[in-house]
């Protein structure tokens, strides 16, 4: 049995488990997603395969799958839905990278810079207008208020996330509206949509939308704090992005408010005037490493990952239950 | 009677008319739309308010509010709907002047350039789910399907007026749909909701749907054919903007059929290859003067014209029918 659990875990783990589990569902997820993305306008599905193509986890509409199957939903509504959660991911995506002005996304070019910022904005609208559409043919209004819920509050939390940049006396309590805003939300609704396929009550369908809350909250904290781990640079994974952009994270959030003048003043000079050179990043890091915030930015995302283990506790037990619930750990331990 | 009509001629035109008509509706649609547009990011209501603040026609939701009350809809109805309707066309609006790089809009600096290209994507995508948080409120599946498939053209329209942007073979039936998606389709849509709302047979709901098509695609080549009105520069409008753009609209296309091979050389630099110096516009007037496509444009109008007319051939005669005719030809026969 250890012997077992040991193979599981080099080979496999829990998000390769889910998407085992999920495979054939996520198959038709994909028939979904390259269906709905077509238009008699040819820029249209070149630039959306260009991105959806890329790859990436797909880990939103895998929630959204499996937490339909955890209690027994029909399956095809849960692979319109899926596509419709994942559109409304891609489109931030695409609206993201104009706004932050990015070269790369999933380890390609981003979209804007190969087809132009217009093309992006444009294209994210029209996922944006079919991923209504899919929960229109759908036709569940809870489900329908749920996303556009979702889809309001990832832009607040967007622009929230804008007005921040720059400001160093961001404090922890806005970060966290932030990062509820444009990550959590929707791994919330991803997650809130599976049971209410199901017909599940109303206390299975909260336990639900909080576990995929808090598991978002969990999974950008450690994003963020992957952004200065200097180990992924190792793996050859970009890291610094943040920095450059002057996003106020968690890292550098706990960093300032253990820092001294000094330091106070390069934060200022690096984040807010966005005066950088080549050695800042470094120094960043170095900062970040003696006051040990990486580790503060991790601590945080294990008390959300225990929220979220938490919320599945009023679910029945069962494989698939067991996969979401390593599914945590997994995220807050992963290195890329 | 005819001294009355004359006067009505004189100080009002259909549309101040129709907005008399329906004050007290605009007032409340006005009050959703303020309410709708807050946030508790500041910035938010800031940039909406300063795009929604600067006025504009808001002809589509009073064409929403008409094609209720020509029908005894339920008016508390109309407004939010009609509120969603301006929210969709607000949030193309900031996109719109985001891909086009606008430095002007409703003769105020535009959006992006006082908030920034950022920040007006984002307050877009807001907008636009806020549209649908009303419509979803409004519970009908009917409209969601008309509004969700309405945005999604619109985005098409768009995305296929920029593959066509300095292509100087663009055909005139490529022309009608860029302007039937990223414009008429919205005016047919807000017409549509109408009729919906008063629970008016299939035929009905079919002749305002054509009503507002045609008349969008009366509206949109009349807007194309006073960009490059002197007449219109005399009134302090700007001109021009789609010239420099290299925007293939009516006029330019209609010389372009008729360029002989210097003109075709003339129109390939400036709008092709966007090599423009500041004596091409006029020269670009001159020839569409020479061959007198804004005369042709006007009669493409009036064709559209004709084709709204004829679809309010089924509706009960009326006063606010009356209206909704006087303002097709006021929409052709406008110079701002």
């Amino acid at each position: 049995m250890v012997a077992l659990q040991q193979k599981k875990t080099d080979s496999l783990n829990p998000l390769d488990v889910l998407q085992e589990q999920m495979a054939s569902d996520m198959d038709a997820v994909n028939v979904m997603i390259l269906q709905n993305m077509q238009s008699e306008v040819p820029l249209i599905p070149q630039l959306a395969s260009y991105l959806i193509a890329a790859g990436g986890k797909r880990i939103r509409p895998l929630l959204t799958l499996s937490c339909t199957a955890l209690f027994d939903g029909d399956m095809k509504r849960a692979h319109a839905l899926s596509a419709a959660v994942e559109f409304i991911h891609t489109a931030t995506l695409l609206h993201d990278d104009v706004v932050d002005d990015s070269d790369e996304r999933r380890g390609k070019k981003s979209a804007n810079v190969v087809f132009g910022n217009e093309a992006s904005v444009l294209v994210g609208d029209f996922l944006f207008s079919r991923a209504f559409q899919l929960m229109v043919s759908d036709g569940n209004l809870d489900i329908l208020r749920i996303l556009s819920n979702a889809s309001a509050v990832i832009a607040e939390g967007e622009v929230m996330q804008l007005a921040a940049q720059n400001n160093i006396d961001t404090t922890m309590t806005e970060y966290e509206a932030v990062i509820e805003g444009k990550t959590a939300s929707l791994f919330a609704a991803a997650c809130e949509v599976g049971p209410i396929i199901a017909d599940q009550p109303k206390e299975i369908v909260s336990a639900m939308r909080n576990y995929g809350l808090y598991l978002g909250m969990a999974f950008q904290v450690i994003d963020d704090v992957l952004d200065y781990n200097a180990n992924r640079e190792k793996l050859g994974k970009a890291v610094g992005d943040d920095f450059r952009e002057g996003k106020m994270t968690a890292p550098v959030i706990f960093a300032i408010q253990k820092a001294d003048a000094t330091e106070r003043e390069f934060w200022q000079r690096t984040l807010g005037d966005k005066n950088q050179n080549d050695a800042d990043l470094a120094t960043a890091q170095q900062l970040i490493k003696k006051h040990n915030t990486l580790a503060q930015g991790i601590e945080m995302a294990q008390t959300y990952g225990g929220r979220a283990i938490a919320s599945l506790e009023i679910i029945p037990d069962g494989t698939l239950k067991e996969t979401l619930k390593d599914l945590i750990s997994f995220t807050i331990n992963r290195e890329f």
